[in-house]
């Protein structure tokens, strides 16, 4: 298909090209565009219908939105900006330079100017600051066919109008009608009969995570957002939830690595910011580490009478890291999908010791026999394979309680619980499954 | 409000308990009833208003819906089971023992036992088991009048009315057209001029994923599933591909600290269920970690000389472990995003280097003048440092190439990437560390 849009470009065969393209979706358009060579973007792109145009430009990612901004026109700016709906204006906004901030700014009416200025005010990741202005307001003595006019008067400039809210003279919110309610009752039936009062809303200053999962809990399509006085200020709709639970899921998942999260895709980031992201946390867990060292460092002399004990190490420690590992990522996960909460703590601790239990022992029994058959040490054998044993089946527990409860105890301290992932649960683990190593050594050889 | 509730029932007060739940929306009454012992839940049901029960219904985990079901009569159940949309009553048909699904079957109509045979038919995470077949279709030659009375006349059945769907007699799908469309458009407009006909569709056997970046990336509502005729069968609704979305999610971060994924709440899963979703990857990642052990075997007569190097080994095997997580996360995460592809492989590995470079750059040279500055050793303090920061450096730059490439190669031959995350790149890279290590211990010590 690119190579199609390449050959056609090449032998300027636009009436080709336009036709071929405006029967695709803007999202498939922008998908293709961006495959495209930064230089040839700009002619493809003024080949599209006006409209066509408009909707692919708001599907493209920020770079290549800068790159046609810079090659528009003033009037080509204009008529982009008008179509495009406030919250993708504000979200592109966000993302250029000042210079093309500023003429952005330059091009769009003053009152757009100043909704615009409104919502990049709002703290990054709030309600605020995902939100559009552009719904449907109502007034409660409207008829449905004085509601329908106006939904169809207003339609154009709006990204969603299925539901519409109905707001005070003060823009208080009073109740929330759907259009399919609006379709399911008669022409001069009144609003106020047919709104539902009980209004799920979000202040503007709400987390954007709590947001998104007030969408999954009530399967809305729009949620509102308020401001202290219960002032209508604006909707999130449900395409911005997704991407948010996307970015959190995204977010938790880069924090259990030990990575810092970012918003930008991988291809897109830097060596130097994937540096960034990373070093902090390399640094930190490869210091910490050095304790687990220390610990062998101290007991060396017994590793040095039995120093088949030394080869046993990695795995013990291993273990221990993905048993406590799985525990941890299984808990911040459920945190984050709002299926445990801070008071199910002990529950969570009884079930993982539980389990924790028949881990260690399915473990312990199988590296007995691997020791006593497959290792076969040539001194003490039996003893060996004890000692071994016992402590995984020790390590294992310790590990399973260790992740269960550091991440919801971070959580009560107000950190993030991804943090409390599987390489903060293996250097503790570690750490701990040495000590207890070590005492059953040198308790049982006497050293 | 749990207490509250509690107490009413006491009082026998079930006027005031009615009116105090009516003014609830039906996900907060669910959340709320499922915090109530089981014996309570029947009685407070059925104060509930019979609408406003039905949505609540909806709401309940299934093992709730189940007590419910055992404790409604025959009425109670035909009277639910009518309220519910098809989707809903088939996720829970899924998950109900065979004696409940049979008494919920004897009480559906022929026509809709007929159609949820035909969704359980569907393979489990297909786009044919996740949709509902109660859909809004219309005709070409309707007008846009015809067409609002038609959505009128079924709107309270369905789930979704917003996006319409053309089509012909044999039911094949020509055209999508939103109630917005509708809207903006004059009463005795013709459908056929004013649909869509570039209509984005998936097959009934296509994976739930697949469905769900679909919405993602079109931002749609809904999305028409066709068998292999293109005859339209059912439509999936935002709310359920948001689920898959979550689902994918937990899914990956599951696979990716090495538990087998299960659908359940962890709160819901028994012991024995916990216990085998995660022995078997324990079992075999400890099998597997016993060679870095025989590696360290194998070398100890050159730790026995130098007893101190084995102190460093934790730290060496602990940092390759997160390095290379960090890279695998990283590349699972954007390959389920759909932001990395195959042939982004060599990009991608250059890039890993680099950054590895850096990363390890840093962490040698901190681990460098860690072990001159605090640990100093008592014999050849400078040597041994060199040796730890180069095997610090090298393993870094291997960890970090295993671990973007291995994701990518497991895709490749169609395993799901998120298995090739922490547990194994560490297994891999703890393995090529201490290699590393030893051979260099081995060259520069002459051992």
């Amino acid at each position: 298909m690119e190579q199609t849009v390449l050959q056609l470009l090449e032998k300027r065969d636009y009436h080709n090209l336009r036709s071929i393209l405006s029967d695709m979706c803007a999202a498939d358009i922008a998908s293709l565009l961006e495959e495209l060579p930064e230089n040839k973007l700009p002619v493809v792109f003024r080949i599209l219908p006006k409209e066509l145009a408009c909707d692919t430009f708001a599907y493209f990612d920020t770079d290549i939105q800068e790159v046609l901004i810079k090659a528009f026109s003033d009037t080509e700016l204009e008529e982009v900006i008008n179509q495009l709906y406030l919250d993708d204006t504000v979200d592109m906004i966000e993302e250029m330079p000042a210079n093309i901030v500023r003429r952005i700014l330059d091009h769009t009416t003053p009152e757009m100017r100043l909704e615009i200025n409104q919502i990049l005010k709002y703290p990054k990741d709030s309600a605020g600051s995902i939100m559009t202005t552009e719904y449907v307001s109502l007034k409660r003595d409207m008829t449905v066919q004085e509601a329908f006019t106006r939904i169809r008067r207003t339609a154009i400039d709006k990204e969603t109008v299925y539901t519409c809210y109905v707001t005070e003279n003060d823009r208080r919110l009073i109740g929330v009608v759907t259009v399919k309610d609006l379709l399911m009752h008669e022409n001069d039936d009144i609003i106020n009969d047919i709104m539902e009062t009980n209004v799920i809303y979000v202040n503007t200053h709400e987390d954007q995570e709590i947001v998104a999962k007030t969408f999954e809990k009530y399967d809305f399509l729009a949620l509102p957002v308020v401001d202290q006085e219960k002032r209508l200020i604006g909707i999130v709709t449900i395409d911005d939830a997704v991407d948010v639970l996307q970015d959190e899921a995204t977010e938790d998942i880069e924090m259990m690595a030990a990575i810092t999260p970012t918003d930008k895709p991988y291809l897109k980031t830097g060596i130097f910011e994937t540096w960034k992201k990373r070093i902090p946390w390399l640094l930190l867990l490869m210091i910490s580490a050095t304790f687990t060292g220390s610990i062998i460092h101290h007991y060396e002399d017994a590793l040095g009478a039995y120093i088949i004990l030394s080869s046993f190490i990695p795995m013990l420690m291993d273990t221990g890291g993905n048993a406590g590992g799985q525990a941890s990522v299984t808990i911040i996960r459920g945190l984050s999908l709002g299926e445990i909460e801070m008071g199910d703590i002990l529950r969570i601790i009884w079930k993982e010791i539980r389990v924790a239990f028949l881990c260690g022992i399915t473990l312990s029994v199988t590296v007995f026999f691997k020791i006593l058959l497959i290792d076969r040490p040539a001194e003490q054998p039996v003893v060996i394979a004890l000692i071994v044993a016992g402590t995984m089946a020790l390590s294992v527990v310790v590990a399973k309680v260790v992740g269960c409860s550091l991440p919801i105890l971070a959580k009560k301290i107000g950190f993030d619980p991804a943090v409390m992932a599987s390489p903060f649960i293996t250097t503790i683990v570690d750490t701990v499954s040495l000590i207890i190593y070590f005492n059953i050594v040198s308790n049982v050889m006497n050293i």
